[in-house]
Protein backbone atom coordinates (compact mmCIF):
# COMPACT_ATOMS: atom_id res chain seq x y z
CA UNK A 1 0.00 0.00 0.00
CA UNK A 2 1.19 3.52 -0.63
CA UNK A 3 2.97 5.32 2.33
CA UNK A 4 3.87 8.83 3.41
CA UNK A 5 7.43 8.93 4.06
CA UNK A 6 8.14 10.55 7.95
CA UNK A 7 9.69 13.49 8.34
CA UNK A 8 11.57 15.50 11.32
CA UNK A 9 7.96 16.38 12.32
CA UNK A 10 6.10 13.18 11.50
CA UNK A 11 7.88 10.40 13.05
CA UNK A 12 6.45 9.37 16.31
CA UNK A 13 8.97 8.69 18.93
CA UNK A 14 6.22 7.98 21.83
CA UNK A 15 3.51 5.71 20.78
CA UNK A 16 5.42 4.70 18.00
CA UNK A 17 4.05 0.50 17.35
CA UNK A 18 0.48 2.93 16.86
CA UNK A 19 2.02 5.16 14.09
CA UNK A 20 1.04 4.58 11.04
CA UNK A 21 2.07 6.05 7.74
CA UNK A 22 -0.13 4.19 5.42
CA UNK A 23 -1.87 6.49 2.78
CA UNK A 24 -4.97 4.91 2.69
CA UNK A 25 -5.26 4.60 6.39
CA UNK A 26 -4.73 8.72 6.66
CA UNK A 27 -6.66 9.45 4.17
CA UNK A 28 -10.21 6.51 5.53
CA UNK A 29 -9.55 8.94 9.10
CA UNK A 30 -9.75 12.33 7.24
CA UNK A 31 -13.21 10.82 5.73
CA UNK A 32 -14.85 9.61 8.38
CA UNK A 33 -14.55 12.99 10.84
CA UNK A 34 -16.35 16.28 9.88
CA UNK A 35 -14.05 18.36 12.03
CA UNK A 36 -10.31 19.14 12.29
CA UNK A 37 -8.67 21.51 14.45
CA UNK A 38 -6.45 23.86 12.36
CA UNK A 39 -3.43 25.25 14.69
CA UNK A 40 -1.53 28.54 13.24
CA UNK A 41 0.63 31.15 15.09
CA UNK A 42 -0.40 34.41 15.67
CA UNK A 43 1.67 36.97 15.58
CA UNK A 44 3.42 37.94 18.91
CA UNK A 45 3.89 34.48 18.76
CA UNK A 46 0.75 33.29 20.29
CA UNK A 47 -0.78 29.65 19.30
CA UNK A 48 -4.06 29.45 17.74
CA UNK A 49 -6.62 26.82 17.51
CA UNK A 50 -9.53 26.58 15.53
CA UNK A 51 -12.22 23.56 15.24
CA UNK A 52 -13.51 23.72 11.82
CA UNK A 53 -15.33 21.31 9.03
CA UNK A 54 -13.16 19.43 6.42
CA UNK A 55 -13.25 18.17 3.46
CA UNK A 56 -10.59 15.77 1.38
CA UNK A 57 -10.16 15.92 -2.99
CA UNK A 58 -7.56 13.07 -3.77
CA UNK A 59 -4.34 14.09 -1.27
CA UNK A 60 -5.51 17.98 -0.30
CA UNK A 61 -7.30 18.60 2.87
CA UNK A 62 -9.75 21.43 2.50
CA UNK A 63 -11.60 23.69 4.73
CA UNK A 64 -13.38 26.84 4.51
CA UNK A 65 -14.68 30.25 6.29
CA UNK A 66 -15.77 33.52 6.27
CA UNK A 67 -12.75 34.96 4.08
CA UNK A 68 -12.03 37.25 7.17
CA UNK A 69 -11.59 34.15 9.46
CA UNK A 70 -8.22 34.20 11.38
CA UNK A 71 -8.14 30.26 9.99
CA UNK A 72 -8.98 30.97 6.95
CA UNK A 73 -7.09 34.78 6.02
CA UNK A 74 -4.01 34.22 8.08
CA UNK A 75 -3.25 30.39 7.49
CA UNK A 76 -1.58 30.52 4.08
CA UNK A 77 1.67 31.09 3.10
CA UNK A 78 2.15 30.29 7.54
CA UNK A 79 2.96 27.20 8.82
CA UNK A 80 -0.05 24.96 10.56
CA UNK A 81 -0.53 21.91 12.48
CA UNK A 82 -4.10 20.32 12.00
CA UNK A 83 -4.84 17.29 14.04
CA UNK A 84 -8.00 14.72 13.30
CA UNK A 85 -8.81 12.76 16.23
CA UNK A 86 -12.33 10.66 16.63
CA UNK A 87 -12.61 8.97 19.74
CA UNK A 88 -14.14 5.38 19.45
CA UNK A 89 -14.09 3.99 22.77
CA UNK A 90 -12.77 4.31 26.41
CA UNK A 91 -10.71 1.52 27.63
CA UNK A 92 -11.15 0.43 30.86
CA UNK A 93 -8.03 -1.68 32.66
CA UNK A 94 -7.37 -3.30 35.66
CA UNK A 95 -5.35 -0.36 36.85
CA UNK A 96 -5.66 3.30 36.63
CA UNK A 97 -1.93 3.59 34.88
CA UNK A 98 -3.08 1.13 31.83
CA UNK A 99 -6.47 2.91 31.27
CA UNK A 100 -7.22 4.61 27.78
CA UNK A 101 -8.40 5.67 24.60
CA UNK A 102 -8.88 4.15 21.42
CA UNK A 103 -8.86 6.28 18.61
CA UNK A 104 -7.96 7.46 15.33
CA UNK A 105 -5.96 10.23 15.02
CA UNK A 106 -3.96 12.09 11.75
CA UNK A 107 -1.50 15.03 12.39
CA UNK A 108 -0.79 16.75 9.24
CA UNK A 109 1.75 19.66 8.94
CA UNK A 110 2.47 22.64 6.05
CA UNK A 111 1.59 25.59 4.50
CA UNK A 112 -1.63 26.24 3.26
CA UNK A 113 -2.71 27.97 -0.22
CA UNK A 114 -5.87 29.83 -1.08
CA UNK A 115 -7.98 28.83 -3.77
CA UNK A 116 -9.53 32.15 -5.18
CA UNK A 117 -11.20 30.46 -8.70
CA UNK A 118 -14.68 30.90 -8.40
CA UNK A 119 -15.81 28.10 -10.46
CA UNK A 120 -12.86 26.13 -8.51
CA UNK A 121 -14.47 27.49 -5.16
CA UNK A 122 -18.03 26.29 -6.13
CA UNK A 123 -16.71 23.32 -7.25
CA UNK A 124 -14.92 21.71 -4.06
CA UNK A 125 -17.98 23.51 -2.40
CA UNK A 126 -20.50 20.81 -4.08
CA UNK A 127 -17.73 18.32 -3.18
CA UNK A 128 -18.08 19.37 0.37
CA UNK A 129 -21.72 19.14 0.70
CA UNK A 130 -22.22 16.16 -1.18
CA UNK A 131 -19.63 14.01 1.30
CA UNK A 132 -21.93 15.31 3.87
CA UNK A 133 -25.28 14.71 2.15
CA UNK A 134 -24.83 12.99 -1.24
CA UNK A 135 -27.07 14.73 -4.09
CA UNK A 136 -28.23 17.76 -1.68
CA UNK A 137 -26.16 20.42 -3.91
CA UNK A 138 -28.46 20.73 -6.57
CA UNK A 139 -31.63 20.74 -4.69
CA UNK A 140 -30.64 24.18 -3.31
CA UNK A 141 -31.24 27.62 -4.14
CA UNK A 142 -28.09 28.50 -6.04
CA UNK A 143 -25.11 29.78 -5.12
CA UNK A 144 -24.49 33.70 -5.83
CA UNK A 145 -21.15 34.89 -6.68
CA UNK A 146 -21.36 37.58 -4.13
CA UNK A 147 -21.87 34.91 -1.71
CA UNK A 148 -18.82 33.07 -3.13
CA UNK A 149 -16.57 36.29 -2.91
CA UNK A 150 -17.45 35.88 0.74
CA UNK A 151 -16.50 32.43 1.10
CA UNK A 152 -12.80 31.62 1.88
CA UNK A 153 -11.31 28.61 0.61
CA UNK A 154 -8.30 27.17 2.01
CA UNK A 155 -5.88 23.86 1.21
CA UNK A 156 -3.31 21.89 2.59
CA UNK A 157 -1.57 18.73 0.72
CA UNK A 158 -1.49 15.81 2.45
CA UNK A 159 2.23 14.96 2.69
CA UNK A 160 3.74 15.19 6.02
CA UNK A 161 1.04 13.96 7.48
CA UNK A 162 0.52 10.46 9.98
CA UNK A 163 -2.03 8.41 11.19
CA UNK A 164 -1.89 7.40 15.14
CA UNK A 165 -4.46 4.60 15.61
CA UNK A 166 -5.15 2.19 18.54
CA UNK A 167 -7.79 -0.39 19.33
CA UNK A 168 -8.38 -3.65 20.77
CA UNK A 169 -8.80 -4.66 24.43
CA UNK A 170 -7.07 -3.39 27.59
CA UNK A 171 -3.14 -4.40 27.92
CA UNK A 172 -2.93 -4.74 31.58
CA UNK A 173 0.16 -6.17 33.87
CA UNK A 174 0.49 -9.58 33.97
CA UNK A 175 0.64 -9.64 37.29
CA UNK A 176 -3.03 -7.98 36.94
CA UNK A 177 -4.41 -10.13 35.49
CA UNK A 178 -7.22 -11.74 37.81
CA UNK A 179 -8.25 -8.24 39.62
CA UNK A 180 -11.43 -8.50 40.63
CA UNK A 181 -12.79 -5.78 38.21
CA UNK A 182 -14.78 -5.27 35.05
CA UNK A 183 -11.92 -4.99 32.16
CA UNK A 184 -12.71 -4.27 28.40
CA UNK A 185 -13.52 -1.24 26.08
CA UNK A 186 -16.81 0.94 26.70
CA UNK A 187 -17.03 1.59 22.75
CA UNK A 188 -18.60 5.49 22.12
CA UNK A 189 -20.76 5.41 19.02
CA UNK A 190 -22.14 8.38 16.85
CA UNK A 191 -25.38 8.53 15.48
CA UNK A 192 -27.49 10.76 13.59
CA UNK A 193 -30.08 11.81 15.92
CA UNK A 194 -34.04 12.29 14.46
CA UNK A 195 -34.18 15.16 11.78
CA UNK A 196 -35.52 18.26 13.19
CA UNK A 197 -37.45 19.92 10.41
CA UNK A 198 -36.99 23.81 10.25
CA UNK A 199 -40.53 25.17 12.24
CA UNK A 200 -39.83 28.36 9.65
CA UNK A 201 -40.69 28.76 6.18
CA UNK A 202 -42.11 26.79 4.22
CA UNK A 203 -41.75 22.81 4.44
CA UNK A 204 -41.94 20.72 1.48
CA UNK A 205 -43.32 17.49 1.64
CA UNK A 206 -39.97 15.82 1.07
CA UNK A 207 -38.14 13.29 2.75
CA UNK A 208 -35.46 14.60 5.55
CA UNK A 209 -31.79 14.46 3.66
CA UNK A 210 -29.71 11.53 2.87
CA UNK A 211 -26.45 11.60 5.12
CA UNK A 212 -23.30 10.41 3.72
CA UNK B 1 -24.38 34.34 36.74
CA UNK B 2 -20.27 34.82 37.45
CA UNK B 3 -18.45 36.12 34.01
CA UNK B 4 -14.96 35.41 32.41
CA UNK B 5 -13.28 38.65 31.31
CA UNK B 6 -12.98 38.91 27.71
CA UNK B 7 -9.55 39.90 26.82
CA UNK B 8 -7.91 40.69 23.29
CA UNK B 9 -7.62 37.21 22.66
CA UNK B 10 -10.80 36.09 23.62
CA UNK B 11 -12.81 39.18 22.68
CA UNK B 12 -15.04 37.78 19.35
CA UNK B 13 -15.14 39.85 16.18
CA UNK B 14 -16.59 37.17 14.09
CA UNK B 15 -19.62 35.67 15.39
CA UNK B 16 -20.04 37.78 18.05
CA UNK B 17 -23.52 37.25 18.57
CA UNK B 18 -22.47 33.00 19.57
CA UNK B 19 -20.00 34.52 21.88
CA UNK B 20 -20.49 33.48 25.70
CA UNK B 21 -18.30 34.16 28.35
CA UNK B 22 -20.65 32.73 31.33
CA UNK B 23 -18.51 30.84 33.65
CA UNK B 24 -21.27 27.93 34.15
CA UNK B 25 -21.73 27.60 30.56
CA UNK B 26 -17.42 27.15 29.79
CA UNK B 27 -17.93 24.92 32.44
CA UNK B 28 -20.77 22.90 31.57
CA UNK B 29 -18.94 22.36 27.91
CA UNK B 30 -15.41 21.66 29.37
CA UNK B 31 -17.17 18.90 31.61
CA UNK B 32 -19.68 17.61 28.50
CA UNK B 33 -16.23 16.90 26.45
CA UNK B 34 -13.98 13.81 26.52
CA UNK B 35 -10.92 15.20 25.00
CA UNK B 36 -10.04 18.97 23.83
CA UNK B 37 -6.81 20.07 21.26
CA UNK B 38 -3.73 21.71 23.10
CA UNK B 39 -1.32 23.93 20.79
CA UNK B 40 1.50 25.18 21.52
CA UNK B 41 4.72 26.17 19.46
CA UNK B 42 7.51 24.00 19.16
CA UNK B 43 11.39 25.31 18.68
CA UNK B 44 11.68 26.62 15.50
CA UNK B 45 7.93 28.50 14.64
CA UNK B 46 6.50 25.74 14.35
CA UNK B 47 2.81 25.03 15.41
CA UNK B 48 2.00 21.63 16.99
CA UNK B 49 -2.00 20.49 18.27
CA UNK B 50 -2.10 17.31 20.05
CA UNK B 51 -5.47 15.53 21.11
CA UNK B 52 -5.64 14.86 24.98
CA UNK B 53 -8.02 13.79 27.22
CA UNK B 54 -8.66 16.40 29.95
CA UNK B 55 -11.10 17.42 33.22
CA UNK B 56 -11.35 19.85 35.43
CA UNK B 57 -11.01 21.04 39.23
CA UNK B 58 -12.87 24.06 40.10
CA UNK B 59 -11.43 26.94 37.48
CA UNK B 60 -8.62 24.66 36.54
CA UNK B 61 -8.52 22.71 33.44
CA UNK B 62 -5.88 19.26 34.17
CA UNK B 63 -4.44 16.87 31.11
CA UNK B 64 -2.18 14.14 31.40
CA UNK B 65 0.38 12.11 29.41
CA UNK B 66 3.40 10.36 29.79
CA UNK B 67 6.16 12.85 30.81
CA UNK B 68 7.86 13.09 28.09
CA UNK B 69 4.84 13.86 25.86
CA UNK B 70 5.55 17.20 24.35
CA UNK B 71 2.21 18.54 24.90
CA UNK B 72 3.36 17.75 29.35
CA UNK B 73 6.74 18.44 29.22
CA UNK B 74 7.20 20.97 26.55
CA UNK B 75 3.92 23.21 27.59
CA UNK B 76 4.51 24.50 31.07
CA UNK B 77 5.78 28.30 30.96
CA UNK B 78 4.82 28.11 27.17
CA UNK B 79 1.66 29.81 25.88
CA UNK B 80 -0.91 27.14 24.58
CA UNK B 81 -4.38 27.78 23.17
CA UNK B 82 -6.63 24.76 23.75
CA UNK B 83 -9.53 24.30 21.74
CA UNK B 84 -12.79 22.21 22.82
CA UNK B 85 -15.51 21.29 20.67
CA UNK B 86 -18.99 19.27 20.57
CA UNK B 87 -20.44 19.18 16.94
CA UNK B 88 -24.21 18.23 18.14
CA UNK B 89 -25.96 18.41 14.26
CA UNK B 90 -25.59 19.64 11.29
CA UNK B 91 -28.06 22.85 9.99
CA UNK B 92 -29.65 21.83 6.47
CA UNK B 93 -30.21 25.34 4.83
CA UNK B 94 -31.96 26.25 1.68
CA UNK B 95 -28.85 27.57 0.27
CA UNK B 96 -25.36 26.04 0.56
CA UNK B 97 -24.66 29.37 1.99
CA UNK B 98 -26.50 28.90 5.10
CA UNK B 99 -25.63 25.82 5.69
CA UNK B 100 -24.11 25.07 9.27
CA UNK B 101 -22.93 23.38 12.33
CA UNK B 102 -24.66 23.43 15.45
CA UNK B 103 -22.13 23.12 18.30
CA UNK B 104 -20.31 24.30 21.82
CA UNK B 105 -16.84 25.21 21.81
CA UNK B 106 -14.60 26.36 24.60
CA UNK B 107 -11.46 28.17 23.77
CA UNK B 108 -8.72 28.61 26.18
CA UNK B 109 -5.36 30.79 26.55
CA UNK B 110 -3.00 30.57 28.75
CA UNK B 111 0.57 29.36 30.40
CA UNK B 112 0.20 26.01 32.19
CA UNK B 113 1.90 24.72 35.14
CA UNK B 114 3.08 21.36 36.29
CA UNK B 115 1.91 19.69 39.03
CA UNK B 116 4.72 18.11 40.90
CA UNK B 117 3.02 16.40 44.24
CA UNK B 118 2.80 13.00 44.25
CA UNK B 119 -0.48 12.71 46.03
CA UNK B 120 -1.85 15.95 44.68
CA UNK B 121 -1.21 13.97 41.13
CA UNK B 122 -3.02 10.46 42.88
CA UNK B 123 -5.83 12.82 43.78
CA UNK B 124 -6.25 14.49 40.53
CA UNK B 125 -6.15 11.38 38.98
CA UNK B 126 -8.46 10.02 40.92
CA UNK B 127 -10.79 12.65 39.88
CA UNK B 128 -10.59 11.89 36.04
CA UNK B 129 -11.24 8.58 36.43
CA UNK B 130 -14.52 9.18 38.81
CA UNK B 131 -15.32 11.74 36.31
CA UNK B 132 -15.42 9.12 33.29
CA UNK B 133 -16.82 6.00 35.58
CA UNK B 134 -18.26 7.33 38.76
CA UNK B 135 -16.79 4.84 41.96
CA UNK B 136 -14.25 2.77 39.45
CA UNK B 137 -10.92 3.88 41.04
CA UNK B 138 -11.75 2.10 44.30
CA UNK B 139 -11.99 -0.72 42.50
CA UNK B 140 -8.97 -0.86 40.91
CA UNK B 141 -5.52 -2.17 41.46
CA UNK B 142 -3.70 0.85 43.54
CA UNK B 143 -1.54 3.12 41.99
CA UNK B 144 2.12 2.72 42.21
CA UNK B 145 4.54 5.31 43.07
CA UNK B 146 6.87 4.60 39.66
CA UNK B 147 3.22 5.02 37.68
CA UNK B 148 2.53 8.35 39.02
CA UNK B 149 6.33 9.24 38.40
CA UNK B 150 5.79 8.45 34.84
CA UNK B 151 2.64 10.59 34.41
CA UNK B 152 2.94 13.70 33.62
CA UNK B 153 0.03 16.06 35.05
CA UNK B 154 -0.35 19.71 33.73
CA UNK B 155 -3.04 22.47 34.78
CA UNK B 156 -4.19 25.57 32.72
CA UNK B 157 -5.97 28.49 34.79
CA UNK B 158 -10.03 28.75 33.53
CA UNK B 159 -9.57 32.22 32.89
CA UNK B 160 -8.18 33.88 29.72
CA UNK B 161 -11.53 31.91 28.25
CA UNK B 162 -14.44 32.28 25.89
CA UNK B 163 -17.61 29.63 24.86
CA UNK B 164 -18.96 29.37 21.17
CA UNK B 165 -22.13 27.84 20.87
CA UNK B 166 -24.77 27.71 17.67
CA UNK B 167 -27.94 25.87 18.25
CA UNK B 168 -31.53 25.93 16.95
CA UNK B 169 -32.79 25.56 12.56
CA UNK B 170 -30.67 27.06 9.47
CA UNK B 171 -31.24 31.10 9.39
CA UNK B 172 -32.19 31.43 5.18
CA UNK B 173 -32.58 34.44 3.39
CA UNK B 174 -35.87 36.00 3.34
CA UNK B 175 -36.80 34.93 -0.23
CA UNK B 176 -35.76 31.18 0.20
CA UNK B 177 -38.34 30.47 2.47
CA UNK B 178 -40.10 28.59 0.46
CA UNK B 179 -37.00 26.98 -2.08
CA UNK B 180 -38.64 23.12 -2.54
CA UNK B 181 -36.39 21.46 -0.29
CA UNK B 182 -36.14 20.28 2.85
CA UNK B 183 -34.76 21.95 5.78
CA UNK B 184 -33.41 21.76 9.03
CA UNK B 185 -31.50 19.92 11.69
CA UNK B 186 -29.50 16.92 11.49
CA UNK B 187 -28.74 16.33 15.21
CA UNK B 188 -25.56 14.14 16.09
CA UNK B 189 -25.69 11.90 18.98
CA UNK B 190 -23.15 10.18 20.89
CA UNK B 191 -24.17 6.92 23.10
CA UNK B 192 -22.21 3.91 24.64
CA UNK B 193 -22.40 0.70 22.47
CA UNK B 194 -22.10 -2.26 24.44
CA UNK B 195 -19.86 -2.91 26.86
CA UNK B 196 -16.54 -4.96 25.01
CA UNK B 197 -15.79 -7.79 28.26
CA UNK B 198 -11.34 -7.86 27.76
CA UNK B 199 -11.33 -11.33 26.09
CA UNK B 200 -7.49 -11.68 28.01
CA UNK B 201 -7.36 -12.43 31.73
CA UNK B 202 -9.99 -13.43 34.14
CA UNK B 203 -13.31 -11.20 33.81
CA UNK B 204 -15.13 -11.93 37.35
CA UNK B 205 -18.66 -11.56 37.12
CA UNK B 206 -19.43 -8.12 37.77
CA UNK B 207 -21.08 -5.31 35.97
CA UNK B 208 -19.62 -3.66 33.00
CA UNK B 209 -18.63 -0.28 35.01
CA UNK B 210 -21.11 2.81 35.36
CA UNK B 211 -20.39 5.40 32.94
CA UNK B 212 -20.39 9.19 33.88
Amino acid sequence: MPQLTPTDQTRMVRGAKRANYDTDTVHAIIDAALICHVAQILPGQKPLVTPTAHWRDGSWLYWHGLASARNVAATPAQPVCINICLVDGLVMARSAFHHSVNYRSVTLFGVPETITDPAEKEHQLERFLDRVSPGRWPQLRPITASELKATGLVRLSITEASAKVRNGPPVDDEADSDWPVWAGVMPLQRTWGNPEPDPAGLQPGVEPPLMG
